[in-house]
């Protein structure tokens, strides 16, 4: 009990001194302010002079001890208990669920008794450091990619589809794809139209807390991404990350759907215009909407057009830029326009001059929530006029992903004009009879 | 009463035969949902086979009188009256607001009588669409620009900096500028850098719905707006529109951290990382957040640099692009990275060509909300390493806006990069003690 894990120097003196230990929730006043938290151990190479203090809305701050006016433990805690447990004896009629790693670990839980931090690769590993997974399923996992997500693009979402698409065959019940939380988005929407109609659940799953902290939300993400993951009801491409600040519930969101709306929360994605599908809390999966029903037979089709390009719109925009990317030999371009949908009339004439050498250009807006609509002012009208394809509510990351796939699977350009406009994966979501009527 | 303004044909027959008239509250059971709201009147050439009802969230929506099943009355509406009042008796101790005009109508009122629309462009119009001005303020009218919102650029920012500069030496106590809501946060940011320090309220204004539909927000959000800008604490530069889908509240937002999030909703501004300035209701302004204590005297500083670029990465972005942008003789590039601020390996040679060369790259985040931080992973350190300046919380838009001002208003590029870093208007918010323990 007497184990103040991490603790060294002023802190470690600080905190013997008045009996405190790891677990504890205490009341911490500094510069004026009242803070209410558990102590946290802390890791190997801390600073000596902090100590980490996990709040109740679910952040951890470092709180400098020269700087503590006066501290009051509220309640005992008990130090949490870490040991690798032995591997559970699993039971051979639970779902088969495949972990894939893409870059880093694929989970890790802190060691309260040194500060240190295990991270999981393996299956035993999985088990070990999340031990309610075998509960769940029996997980197999194997390493597709080891790399940052934003190096992640059209020939990783190859191996990504065909791995899936490998074991599916083999008999996997449901995927989980570790991924990291940057390109995250963008490789859900991949993967929705690269695995069109898979009849298993295939989850992407992250940390927006570093693995070797011990905010991480890892394990939470993992625990829930493995449950939907082991429910055949959710067939198609989902991503499971935290609801709310709060370390106890998980959303589940459509994978055409979804944007990282933040740099650092653990909330950071959200569903744009829908609901999640559903929320997971402990064992619990509440459905919040459902997803277009998928008609489509389940095809791998892994291949993405790489001269397709997302542009977003400004003031002082250069038009230059879209004659540019026409004599690159591009094949789609992505527009992210303002409002409903539009830019500026210096960029017509490059716009006219890429459609007609056979380039697809699509329209969506910065705005991000909301959908284009072309027809209500004269400059959406022209847009469309000279070839412009309005996408309505599809998301810009979105069309861009689609538009490299369309490209790729159509036998010409009037083929893949016709799938940018047509809900594949639930990217397009039609207006409700209220938001039909407004505007 | 009888008079059902705009309806004809099978709507008026289907309100005459029932009694109802505009301003009725109903009760409209349609494909086995009810609606409740007011019938609207309708401008002249609607079509003849809908109603026109205003919900109680606000949203209008139109409904075929074929497909009703059963109306019921809920209460009886007193018809809105409108007519062109006498010019008001002005108070001459009254503030003095200029009200610029940049495109379209300043504001308009729907005519409950005829269906038709009253649109403003001079003093006189303004009080008369919207009487309640009169007794905040004395306003004159100036047309600076024509034009949709979607080509005001660095030109047009000068031409209504200039302008703003004017009205103040000529001793406006308070500017509102009328504007298309497509690039108002940009035009917002660069006013807030041309017209720093400004000594009197420059308040921004827009509507949503196109001020010839009866649901316009145009009147609302130019009470607040006027009314914000007759009161001296509001130094600085302002964005107002409304708070919510109700027409009841404005939120007052600061002009360097405003972002449209909505193509059509008219709470579609939201203040980015910070809670908006106030919020007005009636006469009532709720102070709710405070923007950075203005140190700087006011200064017209109206140029902005042409050569910068906004360039959203994205999975497959083309790294030529930037070495495209160096050739083409550009000054300066603000990238929208993912999450912390990131992008792919394959961008850090042409970056440090760019950097080498002299040009200015900034980083700022694609997730909109939260900080860039660029020492967490390997891959931030890199890009700084090259050179490239985390821009913390600036938007990406604001960051873009201000680069062109810094490069155009600093001696050498040591000077504009320490601008840049440097909080000017409100642009860069500080972390708060829970926040800064967050990661």
């Amino acid at each position: 009990m007497q184990n103040r894990a991490g603790y060294r120097g002023s802190s470690l003196e600080f905190l013997t001194k008045r009996n405190l230990s790891p677990g504890d929730m205490l009341s911490i006043r500094k510069g004026g302010i009242e803070y209410v938290g558990s102590l946290l151990p802390r890791y190997e190479h801390a600073d000596e002079n902090y100590l980490t203090i996990k709040l109740l809305n679910g952040y951890n701050i470092g709180v400098k001890v020269s700087n503590i006016e006066s501290v009051s433990k509220l309640s005992d805690g008990t130090e949490p208990l870490f040991a690798r447990p032995t591997l559970p004896r699993l039971d051979s009629s639970l779902p088969r669920i495949v972990v894939m790693g893409t870059g880093g670990t694929i989970a890790s839980r802190i060691d309260y008794k040194t500060g240190g931090v295990h991270p999981a690769f393996s299956a035993e590993d999985i088990y070990a450091v999340i031990p309610e997974i075998s509960r769940y399923a029996q997980i197999d996992t194997v390493a597709v990619l080891n790399d940052y997500s934003e190096n992640i693009a059209t020939r990783e979402w190859r191996i990504i589809a065909e791995a899936i698409a490998d074991k599916i065959s083999g008999g996997a019940d449901g995927i989980v794809v570790s991924h990291g939380t940057d390109t995250m988005a963008y490789t859900a929407a991949a993967l929705s139209f690269a695995l069109i109609g898979s009849p298993v659940p295939i989850i992407l799953v992250g940390s927006q807390r570093s693995t070797d902290r011990p905010s991480s939300d890892a394990a939470l993400n993992m625990i829930a991404a493995v449950l939907v993951a082991s429910r055949p009801e959710f067939s198609g491409v989902y991503l499971a990350m935290h609801s709310s600040s709060n370390d106890d519930s998980v959303s589940i969101h459509l994978g055409t759907k979804v944007r990282k709306n933040h740099t650092s929360r653990r909330d950071a994605f959200e569903s744009i215009n829908i609901p999640p599908v559903a929320t997971v809390k402990g064992e619990r999966i509440q459905r919040l909407g459902l997803p277009k029903e998928g008609k489509a037979s389940f095809a791998l089709r892994p291949g993405f057009e790489e001269k397709v390009a997302l542009l977003k719109f400004h003031p002082g925009f250069d038009p230059d830029l879209i004659d540019y990317l026409r004599t690159r030999g591009y094949k789609g371009l992505v527009l992210e326009g303002t409002g409903l949908g539009h830019v500026s009339a210096k960029c017509y004439e490059p716009i006219r001059r890429a459609v007609l050498s056979g380039i697809l250009v699509g329209m969506t807006s910065q705005c991000i929530w909301g959908r284009v609509r072309m027809t209500v002012y004269s400059t959406g009208r022209d847009l469309m006029n000279l070839g412009v394809i309005p996408l309505d509510d599809m998301l810009p990351e979105t069309a861009q992903v689609k538009m490299m796939w369309a490209i790729k699977n159509s036998h010409d350009f009037e083929d893949a004009r016709n799938t940018m406009i047509m809900n594949i994966a639930g990217e397009l979501v039609e207006r409700s009879p209220v938001d039909r009527g407004q505007s």
